[in-house]
This record gives C-alpha cells, structure tokens and sequence, in this order.
C-alpha cells in the first residue's frame, strides 16, 4: 500500500501547477512517499459535485484528499505578509485535527517576529509598549515566542510529532527552490514508511 | 446545558484582551450562547501542561476548547495583508474536520480579489495574463471566485451550514466595532438554539 501524503501550499498557484506538482510527486516517490497534490482527482469523487461552483468543489475535494492521506506535507512560506497562506493554514489545522502528522517547511528563515516587525514598519509603524510588547498600528499585539508563524501553526507541527524544515541561512529561496520541500519529505519518509532515507533528489 | 462557542480572531491581540473578552462573551449571553475565548480556563486541563512553554499551552488549549464547543464564530477582518489571520484559519480548519458548523465574520466588506489586488500594487505590481487571470510580483495567481477570502474559509462556512456575515458597506468597521460579530452571533444562535433572537445588545 502506497503511504500518502497531502501536499499543502500556495504551489498551486504557480503559473505551472501541473508541472510543478508532478515534480514534487517525483520527489516524493524517490523517498517511498505519493505525493497528493490539491489538483489530483480523487478517487470515487461523488457524482454531484460536478454540478458545484468550481470553488466549493476544490474545497471539497481538498478535505477529502487530506482526509485519505497519512500526514500533511505544507509549504508555510509566507504569502503576501508575514504569514502564510490561510488556505494551507486551514489545511494544516483540517489535518491536526482528524490526528495526522504535520510536516512543514518554509523557504524562508527569517523569524516571524521580525517579519512581523518589518511589515508593521511599511504598513504605519510599530511602537514598543510597557513590559518589551510590540504593537502594530492597529494597536495588535506582535507575537514574540521566537517561532516560524502563528503558535496554532508551529504547535501543530511540535504536537502531531511532525518536523519544521527551514533553509539554513536566511537568505531567501522563493518559490521554486524544492531542496527545503525535500528535506521535509525525507524526514516524513523517516517517519512515516520506518526506513533509511535515500540521497536527496532535487539539486540544492 | 449551555451552549458552547468558540470565538476565534485575532481579538487575542487587543491590548485589552481580556475586556474585550467578556464583552464578546456578554453579547452571547444575550443571544442564549456561552461565548469561549481562547484566554478563557480549560475546565480539567491536563496537570503537566503547566511544565509546558506557553506557545505550547496555548495551542493545545485553543484545541481542546474547539473540541467541547458546538460551533465555531470566526472573526476573519484581514490581518496583516490580505487573508485573515492564519491562526483563525487553523482554528476553522480544526473545527471544520470535526464537523462543526463555521460561523465567520468579517469587519471589512471589500472583495478579497479586490484586497489581494491593492496588496499586490503596494509589493512590486500585478499583471494580467492570458484569460484575465492576475498574477503578483511572484508570478502567484490571484483568485478570483467573487469570495470573502480563500475558497478554503469560504467553503468551510457554506458546506458546514454555518453563516457570513460582513459590514452593508465597504466602509471598514476596524477593530472595535461589534456590531458585525453580533448579526454573526444571532445567526448561530438562531441556528444552534432554535428559538427566536432578541434585539441586538451592541450598538451599531
């Protein structure tokens, strides 16, 4: 039996997602995983949902796919902000939920606090209050617990007993660096299929 | 037995939480719901998490509190960019697998590919591509399904049976106005309670 893992991320929103998911199958398959992309089809799809908005049938059929895999493989790189995508963010916690294993990674090491202070600094400023808080303009608290994102997102991660994968220096990798994804794949097939891990795929 | 509701936003961040807190919790009251706030106590919450980090305490009471709630009421203003704040993303997606209804307000009534758009414009410019399709500096897709914010959120409310509630103008209600969350409360008490609902407490 195939392990499956739900690939999670803005990816699909690439100007290439085909492409681009079948790479990341093919990253996941030299580990011993098969990677679900959010544009499969899924198996045995009820007929009726061919009848809905396009939306409410991705969405669908996104639960459903999360729901049939093993774990959660997602691409937490921040999306316009300092956080990430709140479609993967929802994912993330559909999956914490239904008791999978959360894997994440991001392309970027920069701290979240920080991103979260130089988003403030270009959107009004921020100002530090009594007792070391930061506050953005709207007068919101900035986290500062030294994690990669929101704590729902790193907690999941640290309570499903999942890995956070992040480059090693924090210079950024966009989006079409795979060798954190890879990385992030590996520990999941440590994990998932109990077996070693063979040499990388993708070029660093 | 009371009825029970989670009251996820990012609120957490106000520098009055806890005020702000019972306020929203008062306005349940009103419409027959026990409002239950992420600052609130967990009613036997495992002894050894007191040894755990707060990050870590937090998620898990956030968790274990959507778990013992009947429903969802999501406050999903955008937050540092376009999309909501991605830890009430993670909180929907939570409730969402374990079949609650997602209630979901928001204090801004602009269009999320219209917000996505003047983000975008702000960080480096968007273009438009073969079949109207938008795209920001990153080459990333912008959606355009005519939806609150990701198709994920939007779906979570519509096939849960929950409800959305936003501002009758694009006028922004910011955070301090409650009269948005209460049309979402009287909806979910109206769905969850099954009697008639009284007139609003908040001021408009």
């Amino acid at each position: 039996m195939p392990i499956l893992v739900y690939l999670a991320g803005p990816d699909v929103f690439l100007p290439d997602p085909q492409d681009w998911a079948a790479r990341r199958r093919a990253i996941c398959a030299h580990h011993g995983l098969q990677g679900v992309s959010p544009l499969d089809d899924l198996p045995d799809e009820p007929a009726h949902w061919a009848a809905l908005p396009e939306w409410r049938r991705i969405a669908l059929r996104n639960e459903a796919q999360i729901a049939r895999c093993a774990a959660i493989i997602a691409n937490i790189t921040p999306f316009r902000g300092p956080s990430a995508d709140v479609g993967t963010a929802f994912e993330i916690g559909f999956a914490r939920a239904l008791g999978r294993p959360v894997f994440a990674y991001s392309n970027t090491a920069v701290p979240f606090t920080r991103r979260s202070l130089d988003f403030a600094a270009a959107h009004g400023g921020s100002i530090a209050g009594p007792g070391g808080v930061w506050r953005d303009a709207d007068d919101l608290l900035i986290e500062r617990f030294g994690l990669c994102d929101n704590l729902m997102l790193h907690a999941a991660v640290q309570e499903s007993d999942g890995a956070l994968v992040l480059p090693e220096t924090e210079a950024g990798h966009g989006w079409r660096d795979l060798s954190v994804f890879e990385r992030c794949v590996a520990l999941a097939a440590e994990r998932l299929c109990e077996r070693p891990s063979p040499a990388p795929l993708a070029a660093g």
